[in-house]
Order: C-alpha cells, then sequence, then structure tokens
C-alpha cells in the first residue's frame, strides 16, 4: 500500500515540508495515490476546522445541506461539464449501466434542488447553502499530500439571488467572510484575481498562502494595489496599474477560490424565482470553495520549522500537553500531584480545555525527550513539572510554542496564562 | 431527476411512511435513484446524532478516523471481497486504468493501516478505530428513502485486541454501547442473532427496529430468552429453545449489526502485534457498524403518526419552536413581546436550547395554521402565545408532542419544563 502511494516524487519520499512532517507525525497515512487516511489528530483538527467554517458561513447566512458525491451524467452533459473536465472527473457506471461521475464540486445538484422548490418567491432570496464533504479528483500528478490529492474534503457554497446587484453583493460579502476566517486562524494570505476556469463565470478571486512549494504563481503590487494569478496578466504588464511599481512575483497554495457565476448554471436548470412582478426570473448565482483538507496541510506548510509542526492556534489538535517527572526522579512523585493539581484546577476554571489536553505519562522517558516530541507534534502549549515544581510555591515551566518562548509560572499563572486560549 | 428517482416504488410514489414524511417536510431531495440531498433540518439531526455516537464511541475508548471512500482493487482482491460482493459494489478506474471500489466498509483499508505500524505492542491494545463516513452500495433495488440508499453515511469501528478473549470482551463492550444509545435515542430495538455475510467472521448481532416496512424477518421468544433473525434458525425451530415457548415473528429494519472477525482480516494483511513473549501475533478483531442516516429515517418510521414526523427528542433538528400571535389580532402587539420575553429568558437560563429554537413569524397566517405546521415537522415543543397571552399573569400554550399533551403555563413555568430538555 506505502509503496503505490509512493508514486508521488521519488518513491516513498514526501515532497514538501507539510508532506513529511504529517506523515512523521502519524497524522496522515497514504492508502492509494493522492488518498489518505486521516489519523485522530487530524480529525481533531478538521472538525475544529469545520466548526470555524460553520460560524463563518452562518454569520453570512448559510444554510448547511449534504449532497450526494455521485453524480448523474445526464445533469453534468446538461451543463456542459462532463466533456469539459476530461480525464479529471472521476466516472463510473451503476449495475443498469447508468454513468455518473464522483462530484468534484457541485454547482449542477444545487442548481437542480433549487430550481425543483417551486413557488420560490424573490422574499426568500438570498439562499446561501453550503456544504462540507468528501469530493473527488482524477489530479494527473497528486502529490504534496494533503495539497494535491485526488479524495479531499472541501467546504462549497452555492448562492441565488434575485438580481446581478444583490448577488454581486453577496460576493463580496462571502470575499468578506473568508478574508475574516483566514485572519482568525492567523495565516498570511493574498486574495488575488483568477481566471474562471472549469467552473466558469465572469468573475474570480483566489485566496492563497504565500509558499515556495505553491503550485500558482502570483504577481503582487509591493503598496499592495494589485494583486493576481499571472494568469490573469497580459503578457507585457509589469508593474502595478495603480501606482506603477514594478509587480513582485510570489508563489501560492490557492486555499479559497470564488467565482460570481450569473445565469450559467440556473439557466441551464431554469432555476427560478418569480419576481415582485411576480414574473418568472434566473437567479443570479455565485459559488465558494474552500479547501479544508488543503488548508490543514497548507497551514502546516507555511507555519512549520523544519522539523516542528506549527497549527494555527485555534485548530491545533489538542492545545495543552502535560508533562509530568521522569520515573525515579527526585521530582518524581510531588511533582506528578502538582501537575495533576494544575490539571485540575485548569478543568474547573476553563472547562474547554479540559478536553484538549493531553498528558505524555510516558514517564519512563526523559522530560527533554519528550518535551522534543511534543514540540514536533505541535501543542501551542506544553506545561512541564520540571526541576523547579518543587519550590515553595511551586514553578512550572510552561512552552508557548508558537511564540518561541518559555516561562516559568505557579499554577495560577499557568490558568491564567491559557484562559486567553480559545477553542472553537 | 425527480423523474428517475421515481424508479422506487411506483414512479414518483414514495414507498413508506418515513420517505413520504421526508420528503413532504423538505427534509431530502432525491437526485438519483438511492441517491438523495439532505436538506438543513437533516444536517442539524445527522450532526446531533453523530455528536451521540462520538461520545458513546470515545466513552469506550474508540478515536476517530478518517478513510477514502476510493479503495484499491488489489486491496480488495487479498480480501476476496473484490469478486465476493459481485454487483453491489460501485468500480472504477482511474486515469491510469487502476481499479477502484467505493468503500461499503473499510476492513481492508484499517487492517492495512494497522498492519503498517510497526512496532505495535500488546501493550497498546486493544485498538478502537472509528469512523463516520459516506459509504457506497449498489443496492439492486433502492427504496424507502433514506432505509435503503446507495449512499449513505455509517458509523463504522474496527476493533484490535491481543487474544481472542480480549477481543470477546471489546465485542460486549461495543454491544453494551450500542444498547444505550439506542436507549438514549428513546428507540425500541431489538438485539437478534444474525449470519456474519459478506464481511466474515464467526460471530454477529444485529440490531433491529420493529417496524412493518422492515425487511428483515425476526423470531422472538416472547419472555425474551431468544431473539433472532430468521436466517439463523434451522428450519423447524418454531419454539423458544430456552422456555419453549412459541416463537413469534415480527419484521425488523437492521439500524446496527456486529461482527467478531477473529483473524480473518487481520492474518490477510498481517496486522500483528508483538505479545508479552515479545512474538508476533495476529490482532483479533471485530467490527461494528450503526447505520447514520438510516437511523434517522428507521426512527421518523417507527415514532411518527400518519401525517407528523416525530424524531427522539435528543436528536430533533430543533428542540422549540414559537408561534406568535396571528398580524391584526387583538393579542398581536402584547403577545409577540411576551413571547419574546419568553426567548429571551430561555436564552438566558437555558443558553444550549438558543440555537435550537425556530420563531415562526409568518404571522400573516392563523396560529392553527402554523400550529400544524409544527406538529407535522415534528419540533419536540410548540410555545404559542395564543388567547390567554394577554391574562395577568401571562398564560402561553406548550405543546409537548412526543407526550401529545398541552399545557399552559406562566413564563417561569415554561422554563422549568424545558430545563430538562438535552441537546447533545
Amino acid at each position: 500500500v506505502g509503496g503505490q502511494a509512493g508514486s508521488e516524487g521519488r518513491p516513498g519520499e514526501p515532497t514538501c515540508r507539510s508532506q513529511r512532517l504529517m506523515l512523521q507525525a502519524g497524522l496522515i497515512h497514504p492508502t492509494s495515490p493522492g488518498c489518505y487516511c486521516y489519523l485522530p489528530p487530524t480529525v481533531r483538527a478538521m472538525e475544529k476546522l469545520i466548526k470555524v467554517m460553520d460560524q463563518e458561513m452562518q454569520a453570512v447566512g448559510g444554510q448547511k445541506l449534504n449532497l450526494p458525491s455521485l453524480c448523474s451524467a445526464e445533469l453534468w452533459r446538461a451543463s456542459g461539464r462532463w466533456d469539459q473536465m476530461g480525464p479529471e472527473l472521476f466516472r463510473l457506471q451503476d449495475r443498469h449501466n447508468h454513468g455518473y461521475c464522483l462530484g468534484p464540486t457541485h454547482e449542477e445538484l444545487v442548481t437542480a434542488l433549487v430550481a425543483s422548490q417551486s413557488g420560490l418567491s424573490y422574499r426568500q432570496l438570498p439562499l446561501r447553502l453550503y456544504q462540507v464533504t468528501r469530493k473527488f479528483r482524477d489530479e494527473p500528478k497528486p502529490r504534496f499530500g494533503l495539497l494535491r490529492s485526488r479524495e479531499f474534503y472541501m467546504k462549497d457554497m452555492y448562492t441565488f439571488d434575485a438580481s446581478e446587484q444583490a448577488a454581486r453583493r453577496t460576493y463580496e460579502q462571502v470575499c468578506h467572510t473568508y478574508c475574516r476566517l483566514f485572519t482568525r486562524l492567523g495565516l498570511p494570505f493574498v486574495k488575488v484575481r483568477a481566471a474562471t476556469g472549469s467552473i466558469g463565470g465572469t468573475t474570480s478571486h483566489e485566496f492563497q498562502l504565500p509558499a515556495d512549494v505553491g503550485e500558482d504563481r502570483l504577481a503582487l503590487c509591493p503598496q499592495g494595489h494589485f494583486a493576481a494569478n499571472v494568469e490573469m496578466l497580459n503578457g507585457e504588464q509589469t508593474s502595478c496599474p495603480t501606482c506603477g511599481e514594478k509587480l513582485t512575483e510570489s508563489k501560492g497554495i490557492e486555499v479559497g477560490h470564488t467565482f460570481y457565476l450569473g445565469t450559467k448554471y440556473s439557466s441551464v436548470a431554469n432555476a427560478v424565482f418569480s419576481s415582485a412582478q411576480n414574473k418568472p426570473q434566473l437567479a443570479e448565482m455565485g459559488c465558494y470553495g474552500l479547501g479544508v483538507t488543503r488548508i490543514l496541510a497548507a497551514s502546516i506548510e507555511v507555519l512549520s520549522t523544519e522539523d516542528s509542526i506549527r497549527w494555527p492556534s485555534l485548530i491545533a489538535p489538542y492545545q495543552l500537553c502535560f508533562i509530568p517527572p521522569k520515573r525515579g526522579s527526585k521530582e518524581e512523585e510531588e511533582g506528578a500531584a502538582l501537575l495533576e493539581q494544575v490539571y485540575d484546577d485548569l478543568a474547573q476554571a476553563l472547562p474547554h480545555l479540559a478536553g484538549d489536553s493531553v498528558l505524555d505519562d510516558r514517564s519512563q522517558l526523559t522530560i527533554g525527550k519528550r518535551l522534543k516530541d511534543a514540540k514536533r507534534l505541535g501543542y501551542p502549549y506544553v506545561v512541564v513539572a520540571g526541576k523547579r515544581v518543587c519550590e515553595d510555591p511551586p514553578v512550572f515551566e510552561v512552552w508557548n510554542q508558537n511564540a518561541s518562548e518559555v516561562l516559568f509560572l505557579s499554577k495560577e499563572g499557568v490558568i491564567e496564562l491559557l484562559s486567553k486560549v480559545q477553542v472553537p
């Protein structure tokens, strides 16, 4: 199994930092090219990320639904994408020889759903429907672990408005929400103009995390006036259209993509609402994607050091690791009891962190060895019962990994420090 | 699209109560035979059900992971299931002509994962790994809505133990957990002996909800000494082997299935651990499934009345519906304000219910019409600002749907009543 997955890069060799770190830490396990098992810490991070997405999507009026993976060939032929998508589409036939594809996105299905709601009135618009589901894409070169896989999770939202003006407003609102989401995650991102590709429509932006391993090339104005995927430039454009400064180039990992679709899909499915004049009118659509599993890997790619994972604090699988003294040390008994007291008081004062804590009770190992593991795995905070735990009052060693600092704190100080830690 | 889905039963005609009620209430929308969009209230119920499952699985030491849908043909050929499953397996080829199936269950993948963990020690066992993911099965006759669909969600757990004795203990513990889960949901269930089918193994039980529409036939001792799927009886058996009473027959909907697998899969994948004697030894396995979307539909099937949905209270999409007075009624203004006060006080006293409440502000409709809708949709509680809301002190009408009773209560009485309502 592992051998087959090795067809990414040289056999068995990870091709980027996030893939290497995630494999080493046991966060993912390859099964087939571009297909991975997500192991328990990854599922925890993913569920937290989905919670953040739910909050943001619902803040902008999103309603969550869930669409099937099996999409009928008829529906995709009607939109033209059955032929257009070519070999990127996984295709199959059922026992009655009906054709299906495994949905990479769901414009066709969701538009057919809205078209089926007879009696939809302009008063019920906008509709903002989203899902967080597994998607499929038969990539020519699956690689970079979860950055470019063939099976992945995506948050996709589809919006239906009564006019182009309203749909443009929706577009701005969702883009704004995406910016807020990446800001909450503490990720450095740029929003760039982008091509509409196989999805279609007339306006499109990508949300990119600058990174050398990124597969997109971005042209950026150093003053921030202009940002585009280079695919959008005409050949000669080398300076900012606003201030004239020379554009700089950066590579980026695409983590979000927005499209203003107009009536491309609603006209095919006849997705109409009745207007204020009681006339049937085509809905103006937009679609908006965020790569869930890709954001996990891209975060690790851009935040981590060479040998230590760093998560966005908000979605780290666990916020806290507790390390009691080594077995047989002179602090062993008292230190373990005092550390347990920190945990108990913490669970009382900050109950949301109780389930986000791990006790590394492999006390046959030195503190140093366990601390190294904890740093490698990317717990935002590590609380150690070290040499000074037997002082009066006891002093705990707290590693704030994302700030790369160590603090020596009393029990109350530890709880005070951790009171600012958020879980979604 | 709807037409194609009509191939279940007569064209366009739902074939059982849950399917009819779920279609009428806009909970599901068919796309292809046996494939459904789950609309927002269904997603809410499903997410609550998954939360209950997470609680129960984690209480028994379960660790949540997530396995790919695309399962390589090689892996399935090795276990023998590639041929054995026949046309029930959705099969496809990727762009390099490698064969895959869409996983209906994941014994092969999870066993390969465990086999890849070199250095697994008996001290790390038992391992109890589970996921809640979309599964695929090309049913010969998809029908009954979410009761027998081709794409569905399943909670599947796979356990790895160091000895048969330990694995039998795990089996009992997981069965016990399943019983507790169905009890928490308030569902009448029976645990019956069952055949092992294409999964294999030596011991198996099904968890069945008795219902006429069920596709399994069960033989039950009226005293509760014996319960089996009739497939397990030898031809002549008509009485209880313990007390001799005549067995009664009932139909059932299978909502859970447990298998003691032994080494059927671990021997194929060489999933070993090192024993206390430091010898490699095959893990003893079990697997355990709960149909997530099937439980939603089966609950509605067995709890609902002819024209009104009843959910297990714990997982109802929303716990509460508030109905303010009709527009233009003499209670309109005061009643709406008083009802809002109930909501505000409730949100303060019982914050977990704040997001579980719906305000039916279609005040152009009579209270009676909206109450009928609320009953049809299955809110466990409906709070109405009716005629008596202008009394001093104000009296609210509270419909407890699952108990089929109406109560007339003060604001404090409403909050007192609702304080016992649980959300997972």
